[in-house]
């Protein structure tokens, strides 16, 4: 039993750090060229090549300061989102540092990979830098669902799977079905979230209530919480509309999301008061529900949605979501033992969901009338002759199931894999708990008695 | 007594939001339209039309990093710049999120109304957004001299009648007037910080010493509080330059805030350890007085005001500012019964006031030989032939005075109107306290029987 | 004794704040001019005289993006990194913000005149701004070696000296031996570290283990102190590509950078968890180790380094910060005496030697097949048609060797400077204490007797 759970990380987490750097190294330096935006050569060539080619077109200048909005959300918003775990700020945000900086250098070979090689190699620039760091997010959301109960082991090996998974899925939906997802409501939100909720469901622990002291926030940890959803809300606009066509799409994509998460912020304080018996507002909505409006124009949100309908969009995710984490969350513990602890499934999943209907619909009822020589830049096919909106609607709609049915069965597989008992995961009695991963701390607020039992344990 | 007070929000906050944002959802659509750089139709066609237009002429890059600092000094400035209260740290950021996300879709139906229909129909895009966030921004200016002693229905309240007076406040200054106040010392400092001062001043509570042990920081929350502070500190060359002209005023209206805002913080230091008996600096006067150097150059700091002229400009507006917290403050609550929580009277209110006269004065002394062709890019009314530094001057002026009555007057009225008996404000003996609106939360800090007798009030 | 040791700063910090301030403004008024892209006149003749040259070349839209987030990485990134200690986040956060608001003033004046000045004044524009910032990080690096041992009196005046000597090295680097030091691997980092370093060997104080239980971490502060390293984490793209030139150099850096400090962070999470006999990660090495692989490539960021070449360099510097915390900073402070509070050594001494030898290499395998036409975008001498890549990188090699000498020899005689006892340092028993120089505060866990005894003290 000690063994099993012995959670000593010297030599395991070393190691595995180790060798995933060192194959990442020389897999890039075998794969990974400059592309021509990035490459000394080959920018300057097309500069003398064409005269009205500017300095100013190099791909930087349109997409670097979305990139860097989205690198906030996914190292401080979704790092500081999660601290507001009494005991788990330290995991929270070192963890998800960790796995981030593994993710986004392994997803950017398997996207790469994926996405169509040039003369055997990936090309990198900011676009790869911006797709990296969405896959990346949608690892950090299922690290949501796992989130206090989880050895950095194992996230690391998660990512490894999840990563790979998500290219796959990226590259059926983008490249074979040709549909959109720009800000990612299928690809990145609800493919996260499907895929951490089979995770936890799988490392399901039925004596985890050994643990429920711990697993509550107290006054501070909330206030630093609040920082990652405020950065999380305020980018969100960048985050949908990074990698976006240039000009009115890109554009039109931010503006959609600003209104589509104001909106959604109205409907998280009306229905967190009004769930509450006192009438109070609980800061778990706040921190996670006013978020959703954001995932739920994901989709839809480069297409002509209007700003009234980013509203009734966002209005409805922030609804659906506070009523999730109200009603559907217990059962879903209760019932189906899918320990949730961030509920990702009321910020992502539902929301992700409902993100991805509204974008068949919008691009089903797309037409050359409203979008004008527009079209083509928001619907690829357009190009090709192959347009036709109703079919696009239903492309769209089997993008959802397809990504569905990829979550849920490599959430299956990796949670199976993740349940051996060789990655030092926390015992029952001590999740939740910076103490078994991290140097002993000064608190004066812990309880001397846990941190001394933490020790022997450990 | 306790029906009045009641801080009950179940049905009245969720009816209020709701009924709120079915009404914006209205309204945006049945008025609201892309504008040409974010309709899909209208971008594209124009770009057919000339040859010259490309995408990175989209306003989108010229404004939207510009528009993405001003929203996090909206909603990470403002936001944590009211946690120093050691027990409102979740009201301050939850409000602030609250009303931010209701005013800045209001602001863009009444912006849109009075500067400008086209063809019946208001025209949104990045301009629009960061003219909601400033005019956002004017509400929470005000929120902070009433922070702590008001519910969120009155707050919501509090903002439906001043962003519709600051929409009317800036057609006149902007439209009517031709003054100018790109980043708003007099549209939105000053009209936000006296319409605050005359809502707390009809709010007075004779008897909040019973909340005063509430009404103060701890270290933490300090610490929290400098989040914000450094946030409104460093991005306020953005707020200033996000809606000036493009080129050389955007970029020196960066400048010279920049100048303005180091300037002013090296007088912070200096007068903050001069005014203390034993020379020690003053954490209130760090996280206030240091922004006023960004107040004092949202009118002139598009002009040619020199590094030089905004350095004077900022060591004085800092030098006020801190006097003002010393001396003044505690004088307009004696005397004048203005209960000024955040002391908004010497961060927005002079300051805004300082900076009015500096941009007149600039604006009087400004020539051709000075300005080159660059006349017509700062001052619109060049173009129209009606120019003349003197009368310009003038209206600057005027513009003040107008700022200064529809500030007063308008928060006569609303503080009349929240002192209704309805909107469930906090009693005085609770408040500064989180526990009246938010679910019951763990705080090894907290005096439990304060937290118990809460309970048993509300 | 009492006399040597009163931190009483009512009249010394007040002083020397408004003395140095009224300095600057005159300094800048006599010698400060807006450069072309700022001036109204300048900027629109320009626009006149060619009818390619419009407003989106204004340096502004190339540059001003990443300004900011080096200025987020100044004042918040180096800020808060600090507020690890203890008691002493007001002073770390608070002293940050005033010798950086000064410093950046300072730094304009001095890289001004060593820079070239037009017709005898020193021009302005964004690029000075992020130059400046750039200085100012440096004298904010060297804060880090006396953290918590000197007063803000102390730390003005470091930094007068420094920035002075930080200017005459950069002018010797950048000007005279045309070395390559984009993102400052020598001159900021280097530089700034070891004259530090020499700063607080100067000032070694042989009883600071009297404020030894200060000297340290509580739970609360490293999560803040997470906040400056994340944002600097992040931001250091932005940095290192701040003032390359526009197109591909920019571009690349900002990747280069990127790819560096993801394999730095698997490195540090490593050989944190290696070296600890427990297996367990220390706060200390993520919060800064982990940046060491953007120090690292701040030198041949912008070179041709591939992905691939950033990611060896950020894994070595990961892996020697790590090795430096643990077995090099106690035999610098046994042995030399060298106390330095943040370990600049190791984040910034030792990294910023690997940049430059890694510049200085890169450097002399710089060949026109591989960077074509883009050759001279980066090596300014290309154009001189004095190239020659390995005379080259023994240019960079001897830039290393000035500027440790420099460094040295500053801080030596900085060192003496800051030693006489008319600056209110700390006595050995109130080192670390926010209680000297900060209005007394409320803190819940402060140990109640101690803040009695620093007021009885001061």
């Amino acid at each position: 039993h000690v063994i099993f759970y012995s959670t000593n990380m010297r030599l395991r987490l070393p190691l595995l750090c180790i060798i995933l750097e060192v194959i990442l190294i020389i897999l890039f330096g075998t794969l990974v060229e400059y592309n021509d935006d990035t490459h000394a050569k080959l920018w300057n060539e097309n500069r003398t090549d064409s005269a009205t080619r500017n300095d100013h077109e190099n791909e930087f200048y349109y997409r670097y300061p979305s990139f860097q909005d989205v690198h906030v959300m996914i190292f401080v918003g979704f790092g500081f989102l999660m601290t507001f775990l009494q005991r788990y700020g330290f995991s929270s945000v070192g963890f998800n540092f960790l796995i981030a900086a593994f993710s986004l250098q392994w997803a950017t070979l398997m996207q790469g990979f994926f996405h169509g090689l040039h003369h055997g190699k990936i090309h990198v620039g900011v676009t790869s830098m911006i797709n990296a760091d969405f896959c990346t997010g949608s690892v950090l959301i299922s690290f949501g669902a796992v989130l206090g109960k989880t050895s950095p082991v194992q996230l690391l090996v998660m990512a490894i799977f999840e990563v790979t998974l998500f290219a796959v899925n990226e590259f059926i939906l983008l490249s074979i079905l040709g549909v959109n997802d720009a800000g990612g409501s299928m690809t990145i939100h609800t493919f996260g979230a499907y895929f951490g909720l089979m995770v936890t469901r799988v490392l399901y622990r039925p004596n985890l209530d050994k643990s429920k002291h711990r697993n509550s926030s107290v006054y501070h940890s909330d206030l630093f919480a609040m920082i990652g959803t405020i950065y999380l809300w305020m980018f969100w606009p960048s985050f949908n509309s990074a990698i976006t066509n240039y000009g009115d799409p890109q554009h039109r994509t931010a503006m959609n999301t600003y209104y589509s998460l104001a909106a959604c912020t109205l409907a998280t304080f009306a229905f967190s008061a009004l769930v509450n018996p006192e009438g109070k507002l609980d800061m778990v909505h706040i921190q996670n529900a006013a978020l959703a409006g954001g995932v739920a124009v994901g989709t839809a949100g480069e297409m002509m949605l209007t700003a009234f309908g980013s509203m009734i969009v966002g209005f409805l995710a922030g609804t659906i979501s506070v009523l999730g984490y109200k009603y559907l969350t217990p059962v879903l513990e209760s019932k189906l033992k899918i320990q949730d602890t961030c509920g990702i499934h009321n910020l992502h999943g539902m929301p992700g969901v409902l993100g991805a209907v509204v974008g068949a619909v919008t691009a089903a009822l797309a037409s050359p009338d409203v979008y004008g020589h527009g079209l083509q830049r928001v619907f690829a096919d357009v190009e090709t002759g192959k347009w036709n909106p109703q079919s696009r609607g239903g492309f769209q709609a089997i993008s959802l199931a397809v990504t569905l049915g990829m979550a849920l069965f490599g959430g299956l597989i990796t949670g199976f894999i993740l349940k051996l008992p060789i990655y030092g995961a926390p015992p029952d009695t001590h999740c939740f708990e910076d103490g078994l991963y991290w140097e002993p701390f000064s608190d004066p607020l812990v309880i001397p008695p846990l941190a001394k039992h933490i020790h022997r344990h450990a």
